[in-house]
């Protein structure tokens, strides 16, 4: 992989960009094991702080749990839909945020905060970076869902405290993310709170500063870096941006 | 590629099972603007609550930036190295834990705490989904960088008041995490603090429950997923975990 061929790059790309939060498409066809242990081992596989490893997987298979987590979830997506202005909290309650019952596996992915005892290397600063460590392994057990055709989708409408005890996690773990998991009837072409007009992708030019907040472009690299990086949204959807590159 | 083929998904789990932290193998090679917009690119497709996108993208090419930078590193490093024990505190100090100067490029993500108006979809109860939507965006950079052979470390052992000051961050910004990145001499076969018996690889199997925390395997299916898990390093490693099997 040193000299990577831009069939790998490409690969890579694709999963990236065709990922997607999944709530309404699963299907119930069982996950096998191999295939969850692969994205359990593409979880575990994620950088971690002072290599931590600060995660552990709560492989959520029965009815009962599932319907005792929904409980929770319904409680407080409720709360959530009053939270918004009218229209908005009519259009909330309109979408469907999450495919508990669904889908055949839930899994919460939780963070041991101790670890590695009280003292840990690049922690020493920045006490949440064994959170962040967890959320790395959410994300490469994602992309590796989607690369097998498997869907997730992440459930973020609970009280913490109720999803703790609900899963019997000691003080020091926290839940990171409940995630929902299941092959999928199709992988839609767009994020759904975007076709549903409920926010916009924004411009990635408008993202990028230079050396400092807001600092603006101040040479030619510059320049080229903001123009590659307004690309077309289809062309970075179908690839093409990458595949008609030459190797480094 | 909703069949996808196994040379894909192969391709996924190469890069995520050979990503690194890059300290010390970083080349002053430049990386060009369209592979810098690309790896953008793949951090803006990260999945955001409420479709927040609340991060933001620091390029730092200045050296007198990476200078005060690595200042800032260079203090805390040295208060870190007090707080381990004495013979952790001696292997600590021989550790390279940054290449800030070697990096052609160093990017600052952050996070617009925000961005998106006081009520957010999908943060009404986890205010700090906006923070784990930001390091989704730095784990697609990361992997899309591996995919490049473009290397990427991250450096954590630093004070966030200070660097916050230093990129001029207004209050409402925070740096989730602060990256060097560069082509390399190579991609160690190991993590570094693996390598340098800091600490091992845990067993994934002892981080997998089922339906509560503590909860055992109860059927031939659990039993399996923890067989799966336990797959030799090797196999893990050269792919052939993937390559033999079958597509769903």
């Amino acid at each position: 992989m040193e000299n990577p061929e831009s069939g790998l790059r490409s690969a890579v790309y694709q999963t990236i960009l065709s990922r997607r939060d999944v709530r309404g498409q699963f299907l119930p066809d069982e996950v096998p094991a191999d295939v969850l242990s692969r994205l359990l081992i593409a979880a575990h596989h994620a950088p971690s702080v002072g290599y931590m490893q600060p995660w552990s997987f709560l492989v959520i298979r029965e009815t009962e749990t599932k319907q005792r987590i929904k409980a929770l979830f319904d409680t407080a997506d409720a709360e959530a839909a009053e939270m918004f202005s009218d229209k908005k909290s009519d259009q909330y309650r309109n979408l469907k945020l999450e495919g508990i019952l669904d889908a055949p596996i839930n899994l919460c992915i939780t963070c041991d905060r101790n670890r590695a005892g009280p003292v840990v290397l690049g922690r020493t600063h920045m006490p949440e970076m064994d959170i962040y460590s967890t959320v790395c392994a959410v994300q490469n057990l994602w992309l590796a869902a989607r690369a097998e055709g498997v869907g997730v989708g992440w459930v973020s409408i609970v009280h913490e405290g109720a999803l703790k005890a609900e899963l019997g996690l000691p003080g020091h773990v926290i839940p990171i993310a409940y995630l929902c998991i299941g092959y999928v009837s199709e992988f839609l072409e767009k994020p759904e709170l975007e076709t549903a007009g409920w926010r916009k992708r924004l411009a990635l030019k408008d993202l990028i500063a230079f050396d400092h907040w807001n600092g603006e472009a101040s040479d030619a690299r510059d320049d080229e870096l903001l123009e590659q990086s307004g690309l077309d949204q289809k062309a970075v959807m179908n690839g093409s941006f990458v595949g008609s590159l030459a190797d480094h």
